[in-house]
């Protein structure tokens, strides 16, 4: 597997464009649209908040139909808690394009990330919409890639290739999202997480819900930026077959194959998303090791992953690990703490539950002083693993969210 | 009932102290004691996080005396992920107490609340015993609630009188903890929060735990200021029967009476930690109505509690409710959101799951500019409901955590 330039226009087929609508009130690029120019088939993960947005109960419904060609996504509203009024608005965006492509609407999907319980100003958008389509192509996944920024300080994307047979199969991603962020996505089923991968590898629909459901659980269900979860998070794959591997139709070595790399894209992103947090100064990699269950191993790290006290305590380049301890014990998972280790990078705090006497301050501080900033907590007690990814908790995080919708 | 001056000293036969032993680098008080001048019996209740100070474990083993005397709090030193010497410091705490006043170790409990993972300066604390006991009084509860404190800003103190029969019964509290505020926790079983109760009400030692178990549920275990769990959190109760009511032995009026009296002065104390949040500028009720039962309109409550992206907007009087929307879906409870209402104050923006039209931001924005917020949630299914206090979060909980152990 190697790793390509650009995102989700790298596969062959995909285009892609972003265009103001005036939806955002500062006038930034705010309606996306991604197209395949051969029907692909489609798999998708949605929040699995009880709250739904519009566009995530529409694309579920759409997402029934065995091929799909676009997904059109707009940023600066959520639509959500909007009733039936949203929900036609959701479909009516879908119905755009269908309308301008000459497809089925169920063929669309659709996407949004914003404020919630404000109505979407569905006439800009449609009054766009000519341009948005006019504008597809393959050089453009830059501009789609920025039209669904909402607190996003940068653009996220990434692409991949990789051998499958005699094939290369390229696979291309984006994605959005550094606030409200604590996604837990499920395959069945705000500033929200949004990605949109792209593949044109040949797989079976079944096999790409598979795979993506494989892929969701270890990278963006393992972020937070500041443990609250969206009504819209979504996370989008489309295949569309010209890279004419040999179809992968059940969990074959090229199954597998595919499935690394689409697991690779997906951390990559998801790392992008905590790394550009809101009000981010650093980045922070949590394993835990040694536990008896995946599902524990994961648990704990993304307990910590939510602390505030241990975000700030990173923000203000403190090693106060006492406060990864705390968050460890309050995840709800049964461990013995006589045995828990805790590393700030590669010095050992904690060890067997006692404090470690000689443990050195300054070196710790230095080790806070960077930029990226690795915890392990190892639990000694079993071989299941997990790693979450997270970003400091500064004062620039409560001033971007203390006057969002003003 | 009526509410009294004072606090732990309140009821008769308490006595209380708060002294330097130079624990805190601050200078500040930072060592207590809590005397009752004949035996008490004692309940407990504790924090459930997996690490467990030193000063719970020890606790912990002495509630199983029959009756205790004495309680001694230390600030500025959680004593917890310290292994054994912390468990023997702990110990000693409690030894030193029994030795002056001539006492069982078991008949002494004891509480710690500062930093973790550092070891107690246990030699200080010896040195400032004479001192700590020769000025027990029952003019010095300010004494005694000054010297737990650790970012607290305001001591936080309360009694009551209730009358059972021909004999009127004294309850007396105070408590401390302003972050790392996120209690859960039960009679089995940092800065943590600690709360000290007092009564001089005849009641068993089984009757007392009882009572106390129904009253932490809807008191300490419904506030939030940040979501973090201690290590330390403890709540105890002291009754010495000097009132000489008629003996509370099970579930009479008199049972029920002084329970709610209890609970009361529990939640009235609760609600001064959340009101003195670490950072806070203003002070938050969430009540959920409609449930179908208690504990899902306690999760949700909780759940909103605990969402720092609402904390932010009520930090910033930007009256951003789809927050609270998202946070009550993000709860994990099942509920139809096409029933529910919320309420900003006495505003209604969500209807039937549907942003009300014409709701007025500058009137929501008006109540946002209060000090006290109320928000209510109604899921409009059932007939439970519970009470959540929070605090807003504001950049200075982050100055606050970023460089607190430095």
């Amino acid at each position: 597997m190697i790793i390509i330039k650009g995102g989700v226009t790298a596969p062959k087929g995909f285009l892609a464009s972003g265009v103001k609508a005036g939806i955002k009130k500062s006038g930034k690029l705010d309606l996306a649209l991604l197209y395949s120019e051969v029907p692909a088939v489609a798999a998708a993960a949605f929040t699995t908040n009880r709250f739904q947005a519009s566009p995530v109960k529409v694309s579920k419904l759409h997402l029934k139909n065995k091929t799909h060609q676009a997904i059109i996504v707009n940023s600066g509203n959520a639509n959500c808690a909007n009733g039936k009024v949203g929900d036609k608005d959701a479909i009516k965006m879908a119905g755009f394009i269908a309308k301008t492509l000459l497809l089925d609407k169920k063929e669309i999907l659709a996407a949004s990330t914003g404020i919630i319980g404000e109505y979407l100003p569905i006439e800009r958008i449609e009054a766009a919409i000519p341009k948005l389509v006019g504008d597809l192509s393959e050089t453009k996944s830059g501009k789609f890639a920025e039209a669904i920024m909402t607190t996003d300080t940068v653009k996220k994307e990434l692409a991949v290739k990789v051998k499958l047979g005699t094939a290369t199969v390229a696979i291309g991603g984006t994605c959005k999202g550094v606030g409200m962020i604590y996604p837990l996505m499920k395959t069945e089923g705000h500033a929200t997480m949004l990605c949109f991968l792209t593949t044109d590898a040949a797989i079976t629909k079944g096999a790409l819900g598979a795979s993506l459901n494989e892929v969701i659980d270890d990278s963006f269900n393992m972020i937070s930026v500041d443990g609250d979860m969206s009504t819209n998070d979504s996370c989008f794959i489309m295949a569309n077959g010209l890279a004419e591997n040999k179809k992968i139709a059940s969990k074959t070595s090229d199954y597998y194959k595919f499935t690394q790399a689409l697991k690779f894209a997906a951390s990559e992103l998801a790392k992008k998303l905590a790394r550009d947090g809101e009000g981010a100064t650093k980045f922070i990699e949590i394993s835990v090791t040694g536990a008896k269950s995946k599902e524990d191993a994961k648990v704990i790290a993304r307990r910590i992953s939510t602390s505030n006290l241990f975000k700030c305590c990173i923000y203000g380049e403190d090693p106060n690990w006492g406060r990864v301890a705390a968050a460890a014990g309050a995840s709800g998972v049964k461990f013995n703490t006589e045995r828990i280790d805790i590393y700030l990078g590669p010095i050992k705090a904690l060890a067997n539950g006692t404090s470690v006497k000689g443990f050195d301050k300054g070196k710790a501080r230095a080790i806070f002083k960077k930029k990226n900033i690795r915890i392990k907590v190892d639990l000694k007690s079993g071989r299941a693993n997990a790693t979450a990814w997270t970003c400091d908790f500064s004062k620039e995080y409560v001033a971007i969210n203390s006057e969002y919708s003003t």
